[in-house]
């Protein structure tokens, strides 16, 4: 049985993860710091987002310091969608700093307790400034929402490696999701 | 005496640093690779920008993975300037990944070869998409070019902490330059 799971709105920043109905991936909300000339977007720090109870790179006792594999971005222009694409070990931590992106998960992990749960949502200023982990083995793909281009960033937790990338071109029918709009 | 210094291009991405005056500071260019939808943007990779031979937070032997304090954003609306900022502790590793940011730094460390050296410089695509590093006493101030919001990242080495920042007026008599435009 197939669930499809849409989250619109963005809990209140608390430092609380929440699911997405997706076997090992949530939603933590991030702050966004009025200041004078232009907000402060908090997006990684060891404290709190990549430790919430969940595997992710962990930093040795009395470490303070993430311990990430890479922090790049990804563009999207308006119209256009990047994906399916899945890892086989690389966490994605994901967070939309600039402009608003729409993200569909979908988890055919064969041992998943969650397998064939599909999860559409966005991510981006006001109300959905939040950090997304995306687990191994869960497909994904992200486009711009509106007229302007999105900016995606990505602390993953391992170095980008060719080899442990898989990619599904945006009409399989192995994804119950069409991008067509 | 006292030098300014001001870049306006970058080289071409190549992975070699080049100094930008100020003892401690330089430029990295940083790949940028368009692809289908948009350009996927480097920023921070274990294995090159925070190690090209400066102090800059190491990992163990055998480790590949970057040890960092905190990755967050700063937006600055156009007409604006966040500044003038330095820190004792925390050295700062900015790229501009979306719009154009105009950076000055100040160098009036006591004990450091550059003493007195100002530098003006701009970062954002197409031809500054570099990673800057701003070593710990050095003055640094930003401000948006143009009519668009440019957004700053920055990888810091330690997690904020407001005990080892301090800040001026951005009038002050103390660093020669004067924002006003």
């Amino acid at each position: 049985m197939r669930s499809v799971i849409t989250l619109s709105t963005s809990a209140p920043a608390d430092d609380t993860p929440r699911g997405v109905g997706i076997d090992g991936s949530w939603l933590l909300p991030l702050r966004v710091i009025p200041t004078e000339g232009g907000p402060v977007l908090h997006m990684l720090k060891a404290a709190a987002p990549l430790r919430p109870g969940v595997p992710c790179p962990a930093a040795p006792a009395g470490d303070e310091r993430l311990h990430l594999g890479e922090v790049y971005f990804s563009e999207v222009l308006p119209g256009h969608v990047k994906g399916w694409k899945r890892h086989s070990r690389q966490t994605q931590h994901f967070a939309v700093p600039f402009g608003r992106m729409a993200l569909v998960l979908y988890d055919d992990r064969p041992h998943s307790p969650t397998r064939g749960v599909l999860c559409r949502l966005e991510l981006g200023r006001p109300d959905a400034y939040d950090l997304l982990r995306v687990p191994t083995g869960v497909w994904y793909a992200f486009a711009a929402v509106g007229n302007s281009p999105a900016l995606l960033c990505n602390g993953a937790d391992i170095p980008h490696d060719p080899d442990e990338g898989e990619k599904l071109p945006l009409d399989s029918p192995h994804i119950p999701y069409s991008w067509d709009r």
